[in-house]
């Protein structure tokens, strides 16, 4: 069996998008209860100015929390060499930061056009280095963007290139828009991996319009190994414009596992997980349609066949 | 580019699941606009008793007045050679019967064991040639029923051979309890058209478990050229045990059109068709992500790329 690795970035990206703020001990429960479930990655937060985005402000507390989990992988998103230094501080595994395709939505959300955005990468690679953390450039609006529009797939490729120069240890590709679909990952997962080879892991998907799951398989055909999402589907209505609406972890797990691919994560634990979820963030809807689908098929039936 | 059938199930499948009854004037509305934004097949009704079904109780009717539409495939399903005879007196284009993989299923459903269904199809074939009518089975609980658990694969490939010699002229898979993976339907696909070859033409899927593209992308790659699709996703609620859960065609023609197939189908006008759903059925859900997430990029820019 093919391991795949289900990163969980929910605490990251599911909080960060919503009003509601998480109280430190849900967040707590809600990674110590994943991880139990066999989750071994998890994107607890983002080092960004707490002024800024005031959900992640526990950050630190979260990582030390989070290495005193046994192999949990304990990774975290930066927006500059300024939060790589406090996340090596804090004590991560690993750090990410996401590098736009489109240069106006550089621009636009973080001020930066292509090459300082290079210049970014490679001060946070030499942090990461000096660290001994690990460091992965998650291209963003690959798939297209909504104030550029189509992102020329050269574009996509010789960024790559320059990130993986500038010392970019792993990549992922990011549906920021909700624009992807399967034939275009396949195009761009093979052109990618024909420059910077193995170092092309992860697709971070949202599930804007439906295609989360096709869009994932397309990946998983041509050689992705991870994939990002958030339990419950949590950071975004999938049915508003502009909203997230990531993967959902549960759906994704239930596909994978399935398939018969080995993911190390119980199902039926993962979705008890929500629960922690529900009670912490009242109102706040969560997706997915396998907790209330009920189970398929026992797995070890479906293989035996 | 490859020319792929979406066929539109839901005044039949759709209808049947739901209580309340559509005005023949609704689904004559209905059926035009549909057929008008590219549409080509079209499932009308079932030649059932109406006592059993009264909402498919004017599917002649129907017939009729589809057939009247230049272009358009009119189809509907038959339980039995009765029906069939009655559907062929209508004027359909084609009929298909459904003939169920897990015996269990057939006995409680219809009463009937493997053989007897087998020279049911035998008869319905002699009735659809005698008429020169196309002539469909359905393989449903292709993938695992609720009743049995898991189906052999061995078995609904000696199954498909019985009733292709019976004299079947096409075929579908049909995944009725939402049980399907995408590897699954790769190799079931791929082992049922090693024997019976291109008349395995269509997957019938259903997205209960979130899976239904997915699913549809798999079958694709195996040459899979017809997916019955579902208005709106009409006839059942995705996150309840037990309901039917259709593909939605606005999604499914989405990412067929976003993936560079020609279906033929307008999105946009396809979209708009689901204001007489919503007119003539008050109170019933409908579904997709599509219609409210907003378009994706024009699809001549992202072929462009």
């Amino acid at each position: 069996m093919t391991a795949i690795l289900v990163s969980e970035v929910g605490p990251r990206d599911g909080l960060q998008s919503i009003k509601s703020i998480m109280p430190l001990a849900a967040k707590q429960a809600w990674i110590r209860a994943e991880a139990a479930a066999g989750v071994r990655e998890i994107e607890v937060g983002s080092f960004v100015p707490p002024a800024l985005l005031p959900q992640m402000a526990d950050t630190p507390e979260l990582v030390a929390f989070a290495r005193t989990i046994p192999g949990l992988n304990v990774v975290a998103l930066v927006p500059n060499a300024k939060g790589a230094a406090r996340a090596v501080e804090a004590g991560v595994h690993g750090l990410s930061i996401p590098f736009s395709m489109s240069e106006t939505h550089s621009l636009r959300n973080v001020r930066k056009d292509h090459p300082a955005m290079l210049a970014e990468i490679a001060a946070v690679a030499a942090i990461a280095r000096a660290g001994g953390v690990h460091f992965a450039v998650g291209l963003s609006t690959a798939f297209g963007c909504t104030l550029e529009g189509a992102v020329p797939e050269d574009t996509v490729v010789r960024l790559a290139v320059a990130a993986a120069e500038a010392g970019a240890m792993e990549f992922s590709l990011s549906d920021t828009t909700g624009y992807a679909d399967p034939a275009q990952v396949r195009r761009l997962v093979r052109r990618v991996r024909a420059e910077v080879g193995d170092l092309l892991t992860t697709l971070h998907l949202h599930n804007t319009r439906g295609l989360g799951l096709a869009n994932a398989l397309a990946g998983l055909d041509e050689g992705i190994t991870t994939l990002d999402a958030s339990l419950g589907g949590l950071g975004g209505c999938p049915y508003a414009p502009g909203a997230s609406g990531n993967l959902v972890t549960e759906d994704l797990v239930l596909m994978l596992n399935a398939m018969g691919y080995e993911t190390g994560i119980d199902l039926d634990q993962l979705i008890a997980v929500r629960t922690i979820l529900a009670e912490a963030l009242p109102g706040e809807p969560l997706y997915g349609f396998t907790p209330d689908a009920g189970p398929m098929l026992d797995y070890a039936e479906r293989i035996a066949r």
